[in-house]
């Protein structure tokens, strides 16, 4: 397993929507963990040139995470929920974008990755078929797959898996549920640490903790609960070698409180508490991508605004701990700081003289 | 500080309502961790009677929590809800409770911790006025303050708190917000693991995480986030010496999903979801601890019946994780497995042949 190989056991979070780009992915891989590239909005060619760019930088391993297509949401699902929004898109100046369905070049990917692998092929939003798990490996990849739940683990492992990325609520941006539930709401879903403790029960298979994770304790923390390594998001969208907007990097330097929202996306995400999500997340369908092409011209044109009120502000909940660190840096600094805070837990836990 | 020299880094939180019996509290100290009295809903003449018992059982140190008192809610705010739950009273064959509000004892049980004390005063439900806390540190004890976000953590320091208890959303039982806002119900509350990290930012008071922790690995990665220790209470609630009823027991052994609910007592708190809780959470307002007298007759009627679905089942989110170990051998257990836990973290993080 690559996770034992590691100089490091830090993985990037794959950062899809703006935020991945080539030359963060290269930096942590660089720095000893393992970088990861987004394949989610962008084509197969964009993602092929993505690729390219990456390993022109690194001759370290790179992951690739994918996303797993879903079903249409009903015809007229997102009628009503449009209508609400025209006051939203007037105040950024634009137009509503049209709510369609769209599986992100799944196959086109897929064949991409498997004519050309990379050592880690991730996916979120789902588990993918035995079959397709089966051809990622024959090409040379490792699989891993996004989990939530305990349930979802178990799913994950009899589909083959080779490690789970298990995903506490507390993370930023998308939750990756293979099928995301309103009425599972209520739960408001595990967090990280009872997460991996549940799913370290269900299998043996190698564990990447996922969700808040913003200092070296919070590492050694994850590795602690017996994840294999750590993965990261929020703590690297302020470095200089993320796409991150400027809007974004703003709102996250900040003390904002996080929700989690369908109002952007018709997905479950993660975001900074701002107007958009305030005003609409009660009245927001689960239809996923729909609403994502629905709402995109209007955070577009936010984004470019520098508005903050009607972006996705897409943040863990350790947001305030980021910096501006370049990632490598990032990377070097939470490794000592996970050492320090082992060696402190390790002395709290040796018998008394 | 106590905490500082403890055998076991581990403590009972305090289970008020039932589970807290001076025996599991004693077991819990006499197995080198920290047991803890739960003055909550007891007169103050029955806490006496509950410490003189544990003292009798251990000569090691132990803690009481208390309740600090709210404001009463506003008059006729729980009319409404009252009226719905006139199906459940009939189906569990009593008359509701008369809602209404209670400082569960304060003065008396404050006058008595200060005329004999103990080593510790956990205080939950808001931050004493800074008078309480140099009078209970005057009587010789240490004063923690349980805290939900970095704001109250900031404020219990400014009080002059000893220590803070660092409650997760992961917990079982009540949160211990300080005010119980359904406004801030949106955010989903802070993850331990995330908490722990803004906390100790916040300020260097030793931290006891809370919440989720059902293993050693669990009480391992606490410990590395940087806390001095882990609580523990859901992880005891199946032990012989706890006064867990049956029809609770039986519930915490199987698979249920948990949520935050305010049906049972009007004060947010998590269970594992039956028909009270889904049918009444949506409705129930914030009027601790009115609605707690209201449903009380509901609760106990369907407790002794053995009837799970009008019962309030307290649970952290690891609840599937529980044993019927005695305690103090649950205690070991932990301990060696936490122990376990940080020397595989601390191999992951050392550096690569």
């Amino acid at each position: 397993m690559l996770l034992d190989r590691l100089d490091v056991p830090i993985v990037l979070a794959p950062l899809a929507g703006g935020p991945s780009t080539a030359r963060l992915a290269a930096a942590v891989s660089n720095a000893g963990g393992l970088g990861f590239l987004a394949a989610g909005y962008l084509s197969a060619d964009a993602l092929r040139e993505q690729i390219a760019n990456a390993r022109g930088m690194t001759s370290a391993a790179l992951g690739v995470n994918v996303f797993v297509p879903g079903i249409p949401a009903a015809p007229g699902s997102v009628d009503d929920y449009a209508s609400r929004l025209t006051t939203a898109a007037s105040q950024a100046g634009v137009e509503l974008g049209r709510a369609r369905f769209d599986d992100d070049a799944w196959d086109a990917k897929l064949a991409l990755l498997i004519a050309d692998p990379l050592p880690v092929i991730s996916f979120t939003f789902g588990c993918p078929d035995p079959s397709v798990i089966t051809a990622v490996q024959g090409a040379g990849s490792e699989a891993w797959v996004t989990v939530t739940t305990p349930a979802e683990a178990r799913q994950a492992a009899a589909a083959g898996a080779d490690a789970l990325v298990v995903q506490g609520s507390e993370a930023g941006g998308h939750r990756a549920s293979f099928i995301d539930d309103p009425a599972a709401d209520v739960s408001g879903g595990f967090g990280l640490l009872p997460l991996l403790q549940l799913v370290s029960r269900e299998t043996r298979l190698p564990m990447v903790g996922a969700g808040g994770i913003g200092t070296g304790a919070g590492v050694a923390a994850v590795l602690a609960a017996g994840a294999s390594a750590a993965q990261l998001g929020t703590a690297f969208l302020r470095s200089p070698e993320a796409g991150t907007a400027r809007v974004h990097r703003d709102a996250l330097a900040g003390p904002g409180e996080t929700a989690m929202t369908r109002a952007f996306t018709g997905r479950l995400a993660r975001g900074i508490r701002n107007q958009f999500l305030d005003e609409h997340s009660q009245a927001a369908p689960a239809a996923y991508p729909e609403v994502h092409f629905l709402t995109a011209p209007v955070r577009a044109a936010a984004r470019s605004a520098g508005n903050p009120d009607l972006v996705n502000l897409w943040a863990g909940q350790t947001h305030e701990l980021t910096s501006e660190l370049p990632a490598g840096e990032l990377v070097a600094q939470l490794a000592r700081e996970a050492r320090n805070a082992v060696a402190a837990a390790a002395g709290r836990l040796a018998p008394r003289a």
